[in-house]
């Protein structure tokens, strides 16, 4: 099995080229190697040193002196800053290669470079974003479970990209069962937890102190709780939300189980901004970002920090190891 | 005007009697000085050095040597951990004659030991909680809003005991414009800021993302913003909601607006569990407390922090000096 990662081009007038450039920089000699699916010209233009290959294989001996790149055409120009759909084409082309890539075993993960819905969108692209676009791809969809990390914590939000009044109404023990197993799977096939601590949040303040702020924890959450623990998990909760991710607590369970978005990502990003990975759970092949977006507006300036792409490179290669053992 | 501050007894059951001899300690050399109003038996056995003394004038010599207690005599006897509803009449009276010292400027200003909801519910204490009676006790019930301040972030949840449910329904531009308006004139007043800079959260995932994602922002948060601005606040938003809170975020604005208790509490208490405080904002008196709760668990055991208890007086001190100087 191949240790190489597969690197998508993302939105290459976003920071994309500049951190990849910088993530190889760090890694050129201790790893994690990778391979990307690119135009060559927009990393050379990023600083990088850069060598067109033929194929994964050939990435190896590569990857200490130079970015190996799979070239991967651009339709238009890039201009860093500003997008143009016209490249949406490449873009999308680019993360369906990686995938393919990591299905036939040619490369042990993919970790993808932001990309930017409204591109996309407007050029015709009809999935809600990345980590939906991946279970597509894997022929799997709707079975994608977003985990945010990073080294203090790990977050999964059950409701996700909704508006807040429209996660409450999709909010109910099917999904919550459906998340944390598939979280719990992951915990111990790709991150080397035997018997993962799992933390559940509340809906509501105070976890809905005893029902007098809020049901949905006697009504959905516990339920879901009783059947998960039927089935041998570690489960806590429901916890009262705004003190479950201080210190103290966070030392006691590897993943919040979060009822919606901000719930899980205000902490997260509250604790750690630059090394926040976003990791795709429920597929058959290993995936892992970068937590930040295409970040147009100080794109081709040098100064994006490719913390959070290392974050993601390392994690990635990490799983493989721990999914090859197990 | 005096420059002694008011301690409430709270529940003598919980960690109050602990803290605050724990904080008296603290403070007996530098103050700012308090006085208790309280029971001086439960005081001397959580270790305190104890003086009953008739007025609080008298307490300005004693402080050093001895925590100046206003006896308030107790219905029941106390076990820490075992709270009596007995007491309720007792935890209430210190509350209301603190709030009267305050009015008669005998003390700068009152901070309040944690109470327990539903001890007080129990014995048939109307009000939802500490913040909501202190209204009631000032003649301005519905003026009262809380403020959570730690040394890194201000929040202000313009929602707040309710069901998440319940806060989406509540949530309109009047009550953004109520809690901005009370907040800008505390923070002027109170805290020294000629020009408070202040930032408003979004209510949906990426602010609503232009809509897509939720349409509050568009049609209450941004409305109730312009309001604001034309009178001439400093005000900034609607912002995403998961990267306001990071150091960058947080050093552009004096205070967040946030649109739910946990959108506000999930990061303060995240950032720092034990020096958060509590404020009123909006009354005539100034308040603040503790940001949490009684702890029968651990009450009697001697482990308490009394660090949130320290910060709440030192606030509230500090709240008094630039009020009188404004």
């Amino acid at each position: 099995m191949s240790d190489m990662l597969a690197l998508t081009m993302g939105d290459p007038a976003g920071i994309g080229p500049e951190i990849t450039v910088g993530a190889w920089r760090a890694l050129q000699h201790g790893g994690p190697s990778f391979v990307v699916i690119g135009d060559p010209g927009i990393l050379t233009r990023a600083g990088g040193t850069v060598r067109v290959i033929g194929d994964v294989a050939a990435a190896r001996g590569v990857f200490a002196d130079a970015i190996p790149v799979l070239s991967q055409a651009l339709a238009a120009p890039v201009t860093p800053g500003h997008p143009d759909s016209a490249n949406a084409g490449a873009i999308t082309a680019s993360i369906a290669r990686a995938v393919r890539l990591a299905q036939a075993d040619e490369v042990a993960g993919i970790v993808t470079n932001p990309i930017s819905k409204v591109v996309l969108r407007r050029a015709g692209f009809p999935h809600p974003g990345h980590t939906e676009y991946l279970g597509e791809l894997c022929d799997m969809p709707g079975r994608e479970v977003m985990m945010l990390a990073c080294p203090h914590l790990r977050v999964v939000p059950v409701t996700v990209h909704v508006a807040l009044r429209r996660a409450l109404d999709e909010l109910d023990a099917a999904a919550i069962i459906r998340a944390t197993r598939t979280t719990h799977a992951a915990l111990r096939q790709d991150f080397g937890l035997v018997v993962p601590r799992i933390a559940v949040a509340g809906l509501n303040p105070h976890a809905g102190e005893g029902g007098t702020m809020g049901t949905e924890e006697r009504d959905i959450i516990i339920p879901a709780m009783e059947v998960l623990r039927a089935e041998g998990m570690d489960i806590t909760g429901p916890w009262p939300p705004d003190t479950m991710f201080t210190p103290a607590a966070r030392a006691r369970y590897d993943v919040a189980m979060c009822m919606y978005h901000d719930q899980g990502l205000i902490p997260l990003k509250t604790l750690d901004m630059a090394q926040g990975v976003n990791v795709t759970l429920g597929l058959p092949i290993i995936r892992t970002s970068p937590d930040h977006g295409t970040a147009f507006d100080i794109a081709g300036h040098g100064t994006a920090d490719p913390s959070s792409l290392v974050a993601a490179l390392r994690m990635a290669a990490e799983m493989a190891v721990h999914r090859n053992r197990s």
